[in-house]
């Protein structure tokens, strides 16, 4: 049977690629594939709308094997390709970069992974890195930054760098996180998902937590904060 | 016994002053006196500013008696007595303006109020209206902006009005209320100041509770939230 990604899911990420004008005609875009289940929808809804005719784009995916997370399993490989999208791999042998005396975390190992997807798509032809960063990630960066740094930032929707001739986009901009959990269950897609071991994450679970006592877990909360981000009335401001 | 308002209190409202130079020469100065502790602690902290010649501006305060709030009590009258500083009254008919079925709001009233202190402050030459508002207030307005408009703005530190030659000012900007309430304790203010009994805030008491949760009550996290606010990252926003 074949199997069609939630409507709810597809729109808001339909309106994520609109809204930010995320893919321009011409764009060749290289799909972050983490295993987990937020890059495995992100991926399996680009696919469909690639086949649909909706996106009008080169697509590939791309998975970093590191030497202390779980690889995605041979399942999961298989969905990718019956998504039909062609997945890669490369080594990159994290951990072992870790410096003496140094612990792992989520940041570092990211950054890791980051430079690499970037240097494989500059010496690949693509332009665009697409990662799999949802409504609820980007609300938590919003408020470690607010109240760890005093500073008013979050992951944009799309960047541009400068050094390099790629930009990255988070189409899952507008997904929250409960959607993706409920989507991957319905698609059996949770059982085959993998994530790494170490989570050493309690910062960001913390601030999860504490937004969603902010919001009692009410995703229209979740998107005014979100609106009110480009919404600014600077008369009304410190 | 002459007693002196809390050196960190004092601090933070001569930093408010300055930091967003609330007080211009040859300003006059009306404080709102609501007879809630917020207000006289302002008042308290103003009066000694100018008396000890930290605060070159003429002072004078208004309580606004309304035909159904607890007014001024004696005591509380002799405090401002006390601190030098002229407290005037006048009765606004609150409740009787209320129109047939609506009900009473604190937003409604301290517009009411507000109207008056204007209107007060235009006929009499006073360019400046001082409100007690503390930093809890101004984070909670920032919250119930933010996931209920969608809208980032909340009470400015300084609003000059485009149709009256008037400016509110906010001195108690960078103040906790947790401070507010302890300094009031210790000068004995908790047990004379009084408020209405209507009360009938409760978005507003939901929203302090769920900023206490957000940030644990840290008052650092408080303001760094405040700070954000003139820290701006527009490349890392949607």
């Amino acid at each position: 049977m074949q199997r069609s990604i939630d409507q709810a899911v597809d729109g808001l990420i339909t309106k994520a690629l609109k809204t930010w004008n995320m893919v321009e005609p011409g764009d060749r875009i290289l799909v972050a594939a983490s295993g987990g289940k937020d890059s495995s929808i992100m991926a399996m809804d680009l696919a469909q709308k690639q086949s649909q005719g909706r996106l009008h784009a080169e697509l590939a995916a791309m998975h970093i094997r590191s030497d202390f997370a779980d690889s995605m399993s041979d399942r999961l490989l298989a969905e990718y390709e019956s998504w039909g999208l062609k997945l890669k791999s490369l080594d990159v042998a994290v951990e072992g970069r870790l410096k003496d005396g140094r612990k792992m975390n989520c940041y570092w190992c990211s950054m890791q992974r980051r430079t690499e997807l970037i240097r494989y798509a500059m010496d690949n032809g693509y332009n665009c890195l697409a990662l799999g960063h949802h409504l609820d990630d980007v609300l938590e960066t919003l408020f470690m930054n607010m109240m760890d740094k005093g500073v008013l930032s979050t992951m944009p929707p799309v960047m541009k760098y400068i050094k390099y001739p790629v930009k990255i986009i988070r189409p899952l901009y507008l997904v929250e996180e409960r959607q993706i959990i409920q989507l991957a269950g319905l698609l059996g897609l949770d059982a085959i998902s993998c994530s790494c071991n170490y989570n050493d994450n309690s910062a960001r679970d913390k601030t999860r937590e504490r937004i969603e006592l902010l919001t009692k877990g009410s995703g229209k909360a979740k998107r005014a904060i979100l609106k009110s981000l480009s919404n600014i009335n600077f008369e009304y401001l410190p």
